[in-house]
Order: structure tokens, then sequence, then C-alpha cells
């Protein structure tokens, strides 16, 4: 049994962004060695998410207007975290994207049907986050 | 330490509709003869779930009622996606419901509680999706 | 490889509400004495939520607000299962805030993010519930 274990570092430019991350995931398995197996790939901060769908820009936009509908930013003062913070709704956000995935590996390769994509969703941007992804297998 | 792959081969005869695919998993599960472990079990589409919940028709129905309040089909023009394809909505349901589920495997055996049930919802059917089942353990 | 199980037994004293497990968590990890791997830490039951967040009281205010607004307890007669039982809507709520997480063991600790809590969520409490801790490694 093998593990091995590598951190990426993201700082994006807006409040709110997506970027696709299934490359840097592929390298780390790459690196790892590990034929056959399971990733792990989670958000280490509580106000982003890992999660797996589609790389289409229009529904980048739909996601961005439905979460804005489902946990709306605006006004902060509905959100008790509010005293404390500024980003409950990044909180909630991230909640309905989740934290993480879980992908399997076989024959030294990511397991991923044709349209799935791994991506992070940044809710509460403009600092430096790191997401962990974790490989054990033989 | 052992791993076991197998694919579910689905082909809903409705947009939408719940398969329960315990069975199935147990039944990979025992091939595998993995008796210590985990499962990870995930739809390979972008537009279907696997989930746990409880095998009720009532709340089936519950389900479908509230994600269609909470990412309604209709009308299909307020997403942009639908300028590329017609299933925005179906991305939304799936992500409220989830990719995948990850189970312990002990004594041989799916390690659930009493009333868990592995699930594969589908939201955009009538055609052929899979479900991978990545067994690792030993 | 090594793999480890324990049942941690919750009895909550209301319908909903929110416990920091993490510290139960490490002890577990502590005792598998598994320095690199996975641990998997699910509700054992379907109207209850494993999930990782902020520990701020504030937000969990919210959380139980926000929850309240995207699957009201009321009325009961929305639910088609709550002619069969009457907590639907904390299996709606459950679906949202999810069933398991899957953290990373290194250095045989539980690899988190600085603010990375795991939490138990009860939604259909005062009875008594399971959570599962699993965890594979070497």
């Amino acid at each position: 049994m093998k593990t091995y274990r590598k951190e990426l570092l993201l700082k994006l430019p807006t409040r709110r962004a997506l970027k696709n991350i299934t490359t840097e995931v592929e390298q780390a398995v790459a690196a790892s060695g590990i034929q056959e197996g399971l990733v792990l790939v989670n958000a280490m901060h509580i106000t982003a998410s890992v999660f797996i769908n589609a790389n289409e820009s229009g529904l980048h936009v739909d996601w961005e207007n439905w979460l804005e509908k489902l946990a709306p930013e605006k006004p902060s003062s509905q959100y008790l975290h509010n005293n404390y913070d500024d980003n409950a709704e990044a909180h909630l956000k991230r909640t309905i994207m989740g934290r993480e995935v879980v992908v399997a590996i076989t024959d030294g390769k990511l397991d991923l049907g044709q349209w799935e994509q791994i991506f992070y969703y940044e809710f509460d941007g403009m600092r430096e986050k790191r997401v962990l992804i974790k490989i054990i297998g033989m």
C-alpha cells in the first residue's frame, strides 16, 4: 500500500470564481505512482468547494445565479455570522456545492466519466486558499 | 491490499427516476472478496446522482417535488446552459443530491445503518448511463 | 494495510441540534494506530448529517434558519412521506447537509485545514443515533 499527499495553492482574483483543477489532480495521480486506489480532493477552507461536473461556461453562470438565489449575499444583516465575519452566505453556498470528491484510480489514471471534470469553487476569494489531494492505493 | 472495479449500466425510461442499487453494490462487494475497506459508488454522468436514504415511496415523491421547487425544469430559458443543451436543471438537481457515496465494508458486507439504502437518481434519462463501483481494502 | 471501526452513540435532547465530533474522530484515529490513510465518518441514520465547517455559533443559527427556509418543517401535510412518518423535512435537510465526510490522515493525525471541524447535525432527535467511523490505511 502507498499513499501520496499534495496541496494546491489557489488565490482567485474575485470573491467568487470557478477553476478547473482536473489537470492538477491528474498530475498528482501520475506523481504518486499509484495504479489502483482512491483519491480524495477537498477544500481545506470552509468557504470553498471541490465538486465534479461539466466544463461548460453557460452552466457555470447558471450555478452562480442559482446559488445566489438559494443563499443570497445581500442583505448581509440577514445572517448572524456576519456580526463576526462577512461571509455567512459563502459558507451556505459551499454547503450546497460540497467540500470534497472521492475519485477512483484505475490503471494509474483518474477513473472519470466522459464529461466529469473536477472544479474548485471559491466563495470568498482574493486570499490564498489550499486544496488537499490525498491518494491511497497500490 | 486488493481493489475491485465494476460498472453498472442503467437506462431509465423517464427523464427523472429513482432506482435502488443496494443489491448491485452488495453483489460487487461479495464478488471482490474484500472483507475490510471502503467502497466508492459514483455516477459517471453529471446529470445523475448516487445517494443514500430511505426506501419509502412517499419520500421519493417528496424529493421530486422539492427538487423541482429548488431547480425548476421550466421555463428552460432561465438557464444559459440551455443555449447549448436542454438540461441545466438536471445538473442543478444532481448538485443537491450529490455525485457519490463512500460506504464502509466490514466483515465482507456493506456497513450500513438499518434504513440506509443506496439509490441512483436519474435527472436526464432515456439514455444509457454508467455507475462506477470501486472497492479498496483487504 | 490496517483498518479500524468505531461507532459513536448520540442522543440529542431536541429535534434539531449540532454537535462537534472532531475530538471523537481524532481519538479514533489515534486508537487505530494508522499513520497514513483515509477516515470515513457517516451518519448511520437517514435524518442526520456529518459535515465539515466552522465552529461559530452565529453560523450554526444561520444554518438552522436557512434549512428551515429550503425545507420547512410545517405544514407537515405538504409531504407525502408524512402519511407514513412525521419527518420528511428531516430527510430533505439531511440531503442538503450530506451524509458523510472523508478526511485524510497524515502523520497519524486528521489532515484538516485551520478552521475545519467535523459536526454531527441531528434533524430528528430525542432518540439514540449512531455515527460510523471507518479508517483504512497503514
